[in-house]
This record gives C-alpha cells, structure tokens and sequence, in this order.
C-alpha cells in the first residue's frame, strides 16, 4: 500500500474493503512520505516492521527482490491525486498489478500515459470507482443492457455534499487541505473529487458515453482556489441526453450521490445512502422497489451480495467487491485462467482516463463561452 | 367560470378548490365552446340554467347587467392557453376580477397587455400557480426571508411526469391533445405547462430572480409538436445558480414537482407529492423535518392550515388556499378595507407576465449556440 | 349540522368535506348549545338567521315544518360523545337521514338502540369513520377481497398520536377537554377516540371479525381521568392474530394510524400520514408501491379518486367521500334507485356498534386477569 | 473457530466481521461436524492444514498445547443452538476467551451453568446480540441514559420476517432447516430465533428490564414444529408498557427490526434496514433525523463509527462492532490493562442468560390461559 498511514482517510476504506472477504493480505506499505510515520502506521496494522518502507520508490524496489510467493501481489495506491502517477508507472514497470484511487492521475496526459503502459504490460489495473460496487449498481445496469427499460431518453446524476460549505481548508484539515489545492488535487476541485465518480456511475449504469457537455461551474467559498459547484447538462451518444451536477457546498448534503435513468419503458432510480434499494418506475406498472438479495435479480448484482435480504450492506461492501473482483482476476492470472465473466467488472484504467478527460473538458466548457464542448 | 365542462380535468380542481372553505358559490357559466356540453355541464352543478350561458361573451355581458349583489363577483378562466386571454380581457374591461389558469396567456404580447389593464382598473387578478399554495412552500419563502437559512448559493428545481412518454395525443385524449398542440398551447409544452411552474416555485421560494438561463429542449416522442423535455442552467439576481428541469416522458414519475434550495446555513427540500414535510438539512444541526402544523412555523404558514398535524393536506387544500385567498381580498376590497397581509398572497398577473417570458427565453436558449440567454 | 361552531375542530372538517363535490349545501343548523354561540356561527356560514337554531330539537322540529324540497335532507352530528345520541335519536324519529361522528354514542346501549331505530325506519345513517374513505384503503379492501394476499394470518394495527402527553386537559384545551371526561367521552380515552379508528379500519380492510381480546389498558398522565394508551392482542374469526395499539402519549407522534395485513401471499401496509400510497409486499416478486390513481386499482379504489396521478389527495377528500357516498345513496334514494355499488360503501349504525362494543371489551379485558375476554 | 463451514450462513458473518479491523486473524478452526467438509473449508479460509480440525474438541486440546502467541486467543462458536454449550463449555474450562452466536444455549440450564463458569473463571464471553453494534443504536441508548427523551413510558420493537412464510424447511434449506427443529433449536422457533434479539435491543436500549409479559404464540405454516409467529404484551421496571412481535411469516417482510421508545420528552425510533437514521420525535420541536457520523452525537456512537457521514455502514459493521470490543478487551487483557469504557460494550453471557429466560416464558406464556407470567 501506497499512502493510508495515519490521520487519512481512504486508506482505512481500501485496508477494510480488502480484508473483508479474506482474500488479500496486507503484507507491506510505504504508508507516508514521511518515513517515520510511515514506521508507526506499519506498527498500527501488525506488520513485520521490514516491510515496512520510507518510500514507495523503496517498497517497489525491494519487493521485486523478494523471491514469488514472498513478495507483494499487487500495489494499493491511496495517496492524493498527484501522487498516484508516479507509484503506478514504477508499479507497472516493474510488473505489479495496481489498484488505484481516483481520479487516475493529476492531468490527462499521466492518465493516458498509464493507460499505455496497461495495455503494453497487460497488467491488471483497478480504479477505485467503488460506487460501481453496489449490487444495486450492477442491477442497474444489468436491467438497462438486457432492454428492461427500453431505450433511454434521459439521465440526471447528483452528487451533493455539504461539507465544504465554508473555508474548511483553512481549519487544518487534511482531507479539505489536498483537495482544495491546485498543486495536489489538478484542474478541478469538486468535479475531479466527486463529479467524476458521478460521470462514472452515469456512463456505467447506461452503458453511454457522454458526447458533450455544457457546464456552469463555480466557486462559492471566498478564497477557495478550486471550483466547489458544477452544473452540466449532457448528450450521450445515443441521443439521450442528460444533467449532471455536483457540490461540495450544498448545505447539510452528506454524500449524497444518485442516478435516474428514465427508459422508453420504464425510470430506475438509486440513492447512494439508501443503496440496498432500487426503485423501477414503470410506464404501466406500480413501482417496484428491487432490494438487494430479494426476488430473482440478475446474476450481476446477486453475485456481488454477502448476506440474506435485509442485512443492509453498504459502502464498504460495495468498495470490497472492486477488491474482491480484482483478487479474484489476479488470482486466476497466476492460475493462468480467466475469471468468470461476473467477477471482470471493475473499473480500470480506461475508466480513469475517461474521467480526466471529463476533468478537463468539464473545467474547459466552464470557461467557455460555446454552449457544446465534445467530448 | 370559463371552460371546465364535462370531460375537463381543470375545472373540477377549481371548482372544489373554490368551494372548499365555504366562501365562494359557483353562481353561472360558460362551460364550453359548445352550448350544448355547457347547459348539460350546468345541470351538474345544479346551476339555475338561466345562468348557464353559451359562450363567455355571453356570460360575461348578461352578468354585467344583473343587479349588484346578484350577478357573478369574479370570472374563474379554466380554459387551454389559447382561450385564456379573450375571457381575462373582457371580464377586466367589464370590471370583473379574475382567476385564471397559467399559463397567463398564448404568448408574451398578450401576457403585457393583461398586465397593463390589471395595472389600469385595479382589478384583483389571480393566476393558478397552485403549488405556491402549499403550507410548507409558505414556510419555505418564510425562512429564506428571514434568513434561517443564510444566502442562497444553489436551487435546483425539478418537475418530471411520465405521462407523455408515448404519443398520448393520438388517442384522443383530451388532456394531452391541446397541451402538444402549438396552437391551443403555444410556442412550448412541457416548458409551458409544468416548467413554469417549476421557475415559479423557485422564484418564490427564494424570493430571486432568475437573470440568465442555458436551455437544452427536447422533443423525444416522434412526431410530437412541441418539447416535451427540457434541463436548463439558471443564474439567479444574487450571484446563486441553479436547475430546472422538466419532463412529460420521465417514464414511471406521476407528478413529482421537488425542489432544493441551498443556502451558506442550511438546504431546503420540498417534495410536491409529500406536500406536509419540509427537510431542513443544517449545516451543522441534525436534519430536521418540518411538518405541516406541527410546532412553531411561521404565520404564513399556519395561516395556510387547515387541520391539526398529521391529518394529510394536498392537492386540492392548496389550491384552495389560492381561490381562499383571493376571495378575501375581492371581500375586503367590497368591503373598503385591506385583507390581512399574510392572505394578500397568490400569484398575480405579474407572476403570469413572467412566466410567458420564461417560456420565451427558454425556447430561444434551446434553440441557440449562445450559452446564455438573458432573461 | 348539530354542533360545530367557533372553537370546534371536527365540525369544520365535516363541513368541508360536505362542501367538497358540490353535492351538498349546508342549508341550517344548532350550531351550539349556547344559542348566542350558535346563531355567531350562523354568521360565519352565510346562513339566513332564521334556519340557524338554538338547539337541536328546535332545528329538527322547525325544519320538519318546512315544505319538501326547502327542508334540510339530513342531519349532520358533530359534537361530543355525549350529544350523539340526543340528536341522531330526535333525527331519525322524525324521518331524517343521519351522518353522525364517531363513536356512535356515549355507551354500547344508547348505540344498540340506535341501530334498532335505523333498522326500523329504513333510514340511512353514515357513521364518519373517515379513515375508510381513502382510496388506497379502499384498494387494500378490495385486494384482500379478491384474494391477492391469500389468507390472512396476522394484522397490526397502530394508531399513535403524542398531543396528550402532557395534561393538556388543564389548559383550556376544548378538544382535550371533553376527550378525557369520563361525563363526556364514556368510558374510554385514548381507546374510544382513536381506538375505534384502529379497530374499524382492520376490520374493514381484512373483512375479518375480531372474537376474542386480551388488552393492557393505561393511564400515564397523573391525575387523568380516561386512558391514554393501550395495547391489545387480537383474535379474528378465520384464526388470525392481531396487535392494535393505540396511544395519545406517543411523544411526537402526530397522528400516525397504520395498519399492516399479511397473508400467505403478501402482505399489505398503509400509513395514513402517506395516503396514497399502498405497499404491496410479495413473498415471491419485488415490493411494490401502489399509488392512487396509478395503473390498475380496483374500481373500488378509481372510484374514490378525484385527481390524477402525483396530485396528492388527503384527509379531507377521504372524509368527503364518506359524505360524498352518503350523499350519492340520499339521493338515489329520493329518485326511487339505488346506488351503484361501488358507492353504497360507507361506515354504518353496524360499524357504530361494534365500535361501542370494541371500547367497552377493550376497557373490561384491561381490567380483568383473565387472558381473552369474548368480543 | 467451531462451525461455518461451506453452506453455512452465520459463519462468513462472524468471519468478515472479525477480519473487518485488522485486529483479529482466522487461525485455526472446527468448521463442520464432518472431518473432511471442515478440512475443504479450511481451504477455503487459506489455513494450514494442520490447524484445520475435525472437531472442537480436537481444535481446543492442540490449540491448547500451542505456545503461547501461537495458539488461538478465543473461540468463535457459530453452530446452531444445541451445538452452543457445549464447545463454549469445553473452550471456557480450557482458558480461552468465547465468542459465541445467539440464543446462548439450548435452554435455560445450560446458559445458566455457562454465567457460572463464566463468573468463575472470569473469561471474557461475548454473545453475538449484533444489532446492538449499530452507532444508531448506541447513540439511542446513550440519549436515554443521559434523559434525552425523558422518563419511558411506552416500548414497541417488532422483528418481522417473511421467510418462513411457507414450508421452506421441507426444501432442504440448512437454515430453515434447523431453525424449526426442536432437537436443534430449543423449544422456541421465530420468538428464539429472533424474539431474543428484539428483547436484548429494547432492554438495550431503554437500560429496562422486562418485569412480566402476556404472549400469543402461533405456529401458522402447517406441520411446522416451532412457532413462526408471536405477540407480546410486556411490563417493564419503570412503570413502562410494551409491545413485542417477531415472526417469520410476515410475508414479504426481509428482517425488518425496528423499535420505538417514547418518553415524556421526545419519541425514538430505528430501523435495521435503513440503520444509519435515528428518528427523534420530539414532544416540542420539529421531528430531527439523527445520522451516523452526523454532527454532536454521542461519544458511545461516534467511538462504533468507522467513515464519514453518508457513507453508508450496515449490517457487518455493526457485527464488526462486537468482535472489534471483544478484540479490544482481550488485547487489554493480554496486556494488563482495562479497555477504555466505551468499548467495554457488546452482549454478554448475561445478556444470553435473560435471552433464554425470555424464550422460556414466553413460551410458557404462550400455553397459559393467566394474563401475565412474571419474567
């Protein structure tokens, strides 16, 4: 693992999310770039205080020596936005599968740098897209590939949180600190740190890809360097066309993420905080709401579900089965098979660049006074 | 009242609006074009047939000559849009008041010269945006004005129906059959029957205006007249943003007019088909959920109440309010006095004058490359 | 309108829901039993003084009087339990028909003599247990009746409210007054006034009989006269089992009747609080949300519906569907027919008796050691 | 760990709740009654195979020679109830700490002899009563101790289920299977199945105890040997009255726990599936929705809270919960210390001993024709 040590945040989720179903390991880590915080975070997770490292320039290094079987699987990268570019290329370089944070890099040109290095090295590359995660996600999007909603018209994806409603920045906080910061976080503020979550889930229940967007982005806290607000309108390439809209100064939001999709036959509704249910508006039917675990749902989603129906699983369960899915395709590469079909579903590095490309398209588009920018 | 016979959908809701608290007595009308439909519709209503007249022309000259105290005290105009106009300007030129159904008229032209003669005679002149008519809508304009919840810094306001998702108007039913078609209904249709309502909704709530919008119009049923889908990026008078969409072809919605309004303390949610809750989301107090009549609201809104909590308002309550309210005002205006301030409040001509503007602009921004059209 | 003048709460809401379909005409009325009180209330209904009465038996004996056709076609009661009685009995010796408030009298013989009349004059007599008059409740009796869930196994019923958790009787409070006065209200509190609701919706919806009751009967308020909470298991007549609670110290709670059904098939739930919504849980297939005037109800629910889809009907409307059915029957009735079907469904002198039944075994089982009295 | 092998169910749960922290490890296990399903199991887990036994009692004797720092630190007991006592005997008579499902025992006298050696040889025993471990549980429990709400007065918890709705154990469901056998369940089927549960939450939670109870036991699946349905009517130590109901033929239901407490300030209310919300109905002010991670909650909440607000944690979280204050406890153990307060919290042998007093009476309740058996 690369980053996570202490006072972070989304380290804790990937080591939850990749213990859960007792499959991977944490073996090593270069948990800071500070070395002796590194050290002490090591200690916090019971490692062996040798595979503990100042850098992850080291972890890479002497991993590598370590004889198979020994030696780390994969990388976990967890740190901030730019620093996820340099550990992945060493990564890749020297031949370890990745899973990595979004957004995939600090700018499009890392990002499509990585990807050539993926499909040059045919190593396996996870996203950690983790709202994709969700049974109810892969419903979604089962229903939409097998015509159950028809043909869609319209899509309207949120992501309000409240969080950043005043100059939070500026109280010492980690998390606002990096994520506020040009030189940390890239172009965008909110719409890297959760609009493309937001673009990914869209793209992912739809199976479309935006064409062009229209964006209004602003800057609601004074002082703030980066965009707190967006609102964009979408094409697909379908000819659906959409809205798209994300906040970080949307007053007493939590994380409050959620996609409607409305079909030819039928609207799917998800929320991310009530995400054991799916609501299917049909044309000339009652409403049904599908329930994780409940009813004859597809393979995809039942497939990605732990416990009887009303058990609520939630975000680290969704987190875990990128996690899961990723372990057991590595898994089966060692093995020299293929995974099931069901388990190749995860975000990967295609997916991150799609995301920059919406990171910066939807920043450009802000600028612009054009009311279409292509995607 | 004008229009609302047999077949109308409309005219039952401002009949039993009106006659709801027990203020106002349907007395005569020209229920349709048809003189036939209007005498049997008469009869329905129990009206003396001698008051049931051919046309509003009719109606509204044979009124006219009856004894004060006898003859009808306002006009009610329940028509389609194109039939708004006549009636609202003959009763305006014969000194009655008005109630009318919006959109206030066919197009902007007539919309300006209602206004001006409103402005002349002094008559009371009610347009039906009923949702304003809500207890919690009331309680929502209350706390924006008194600053509970700070400046507002983003509104999103949607309105999606399902309703048209196919070409309904090919059916022969009645109800979708002039609102598709440009000349009953006029240069829009989903903008002009609902997403007026939803720019309404927004501008009182908040007590902004809307300056600028970027409009993305959509017609997704073949063969359709007119848009039947519309998202559209508003910039409000004190530096806020915003959305509006609405939709006819939002498959499985029935009639979910919802709004959100984010301020630097706190945001607002209302949801038209859960009219009685009102979600306070506090930057940093536990959500809480206004009730209609429970607890210490606001007199604009208890004013609005009719029954303890927990005893379900809807629909038909607040429209009542609308036609409660303006009956209080034609009395105290009988009576040489001022109705109470917080019953000096339905929606007005002015109202109507801008939403035909919205409906103008927002057709031109869908037709434009210009990202933003002036409002 | 015996009762229902300035100060009262039910009588507004009997008058509104009179008002509602245009089918009735408050035409005179005793308003209270203070004769100055009663003719201030005249005033306030735009009534002509001379049919506005002092007392009840002057009403009915002066309306007797008047020709057929001018007098009033039925009488309305409105006032506390310990005023049904006099009233419904004068009414209906004198050939009126009644709609009387619920519960049916101030003790069970009072209300069986009162069905012996009915039943001996043909009259017809409606008993206002509003909460029947909702069309999904409706729904909910029609699928049990049609066998959607199967048999019944088990109904909870719950009717909680919080406004008498504290002496509130002591403060002046009309409606609380006469609530917890044993002189005014019989013997029961909490039991009678909401109970009653509870019992005749699971009775009217399971189309079940309770036979037998075991009930824990309460009184948390020091000093209070009356229950204020109980808690009874149910048997019904096909081996069913039941929980009805009910309580009017439930801090918080507004006025939250509910009531789920299970059968072998599914299981049904409605909350009055959200009328228009009926959750159709299956053993075998997704939750569905039934909503009035969505897809296809049973007539019995359409016909009781008044506004389309997504325009939320409340309190009021139910309630003006019990006058509304009423009025219906009176009618046919004056013709020489008989009403369809699907309107001769309202509350009856039948129900009243049970109801008196219920309050009185409810009140007998808190009292007595023994498990299950016989109902 | 003793049981959970393949085609169990309550086994993964304990095993990714355990693994969910980092703080405990899968060392060893007896993971089915037949030798070689626990050795493929063990494969499962990635043991080595020679600490993969073929019975308990062969797991605690080796473990036992093991080195200290080798061998196993407790035992995870995740067999059904008649398989309880007699590993978490052996385990306990041998040093080591427990970890063990509920109900505790097969009857009353097994559990009692359990609290005995527990008390004898001070061994921490926690009893897997999970739904405790929920952060809007503890938060609820903490506002009721520190007289948020008020003295108690009322108590409703019910725990519907639906699917033994028909005879599923005829199927060769394994948890269906030997939930409704009396040889392997006790004498209880749903009230010990989950009764137990919606006991240990309401005594929880209130910090009441049950003085006596009136329940009506069914069985409504035909052939069944257990019950599947039961009502109670409870007495607690304050004065306060209760509702209990579980049942497992609640069709359509999933495993909806809930419970409501009302106090002479406010109203609680919970549900299991939508866990992260805590209703606070309060006698005065507006209804408040207490969230997970959400503002000023208790220190007893936040310390069960693992990511921020609107990251939804459910069911294995809250299992989590249990096994990480275990873990905790006996880390403090090994290492001379005390565990700082706020973790000294999970379900104890105290807590099973009362479940199996509550199965107890309550099926003797359920048999007698006395209104109230004494607890």
């Amino acid at each position: 693992m690369v980053g996570g040590g202490r006072g972070a945040f989304i380290g804790g989720v990937h080591r939850m999310a990749a213990a859960l179903d007792g499959e991977i390991e944490l073996v090593c880590g270069a948990f800071s770039s500070d070395p002796e915080k590194s050290r002490l975070s090591g200690e916090d997770f019971y490692l062996s205080s040798d595979r503990v490292y100042g850098s992850y320039q080291e972890m890479i290094e002497k991993e590598k020596m370590l004889p198979e079987g020994k030696r780390m699987d994969f990388v976990s990268i967890v740190t901030p936005n730019h620093v996820h570019y340099g550990p992945a290329l060493m990564a890749l370089e020297n031949g370890f599968h990745v899973v990595c944070d979004k957004p995939l890099a600090f700018n499009l040109k890392e990002a499509l740098h990585l990807e050539t290095l993926v499909n040059h090295t045919g190593l396996i590359f996870a996203l950690t897209h983790n709202y994709t995660g969700y049974p109810m996600v892969k419903q979604a999007r089962a229903m939409v590939k097998n015509g159950d909603i028809g043909q869609i018209r319209k899509v309207v994806v949120e992501y309000p949180q409240g969080w950043l409603s005043t100059k939070v920045e500026d109280t010492g906080s980690k998390q606002a600190g990096w994520r506020t910061d040009p030189k940390k976080s890239g172009v965008a503020g909110a719409m890297g740190d959760i609009g493309t979550h937001a673009e990914n889930l869209a793209e992912y229940i739809t199976g479309l890809k935006i064409t062009e967007l229209c964006a209004d982005i602003s800057t609601f806290v004074e002082g703030r360097l980066l965009d707190d607000d967006g609102n964009v309108l979408l094409h697909f390439d379908n000819g659906a066309k959409g809205i798209l809209h994300a906040s970080q100064i949307a007053a007493g939001e939590e994380n409050n993420l959620n996609i409607r999709v409305y079909g030819t036959k039928a609207g799917l509704q998800w929320f991310q905080m009530e995400p054991n249910s799916l609501y299917v508006k049909w044309l000339d039917k009652p409403l049904e709401v599908l329930r994780t675990g409940v009813g004859n749902l597809y393979p995809e989603s039942t497939a990605h579900t732990r416990i009887p129906a009303g058990h609520p699983e939630g975000y680290l369960e969704a987190f875990a089965n990128i996690y899961r899915n990723f372990a057991i395709c590595v898994r089966a590469r060692l093995e020299g098979k293929e995974a099931p079909e069901v388990y190749r579903d995860f975000p990967t590095v295609q997916d991150g660049v799609r995301g920059m490309q919406f990171i910066e398209k939807v920043i450009e588009s802000g600028k612009s006074d054009r009311k279409w920018v292509k995607f």
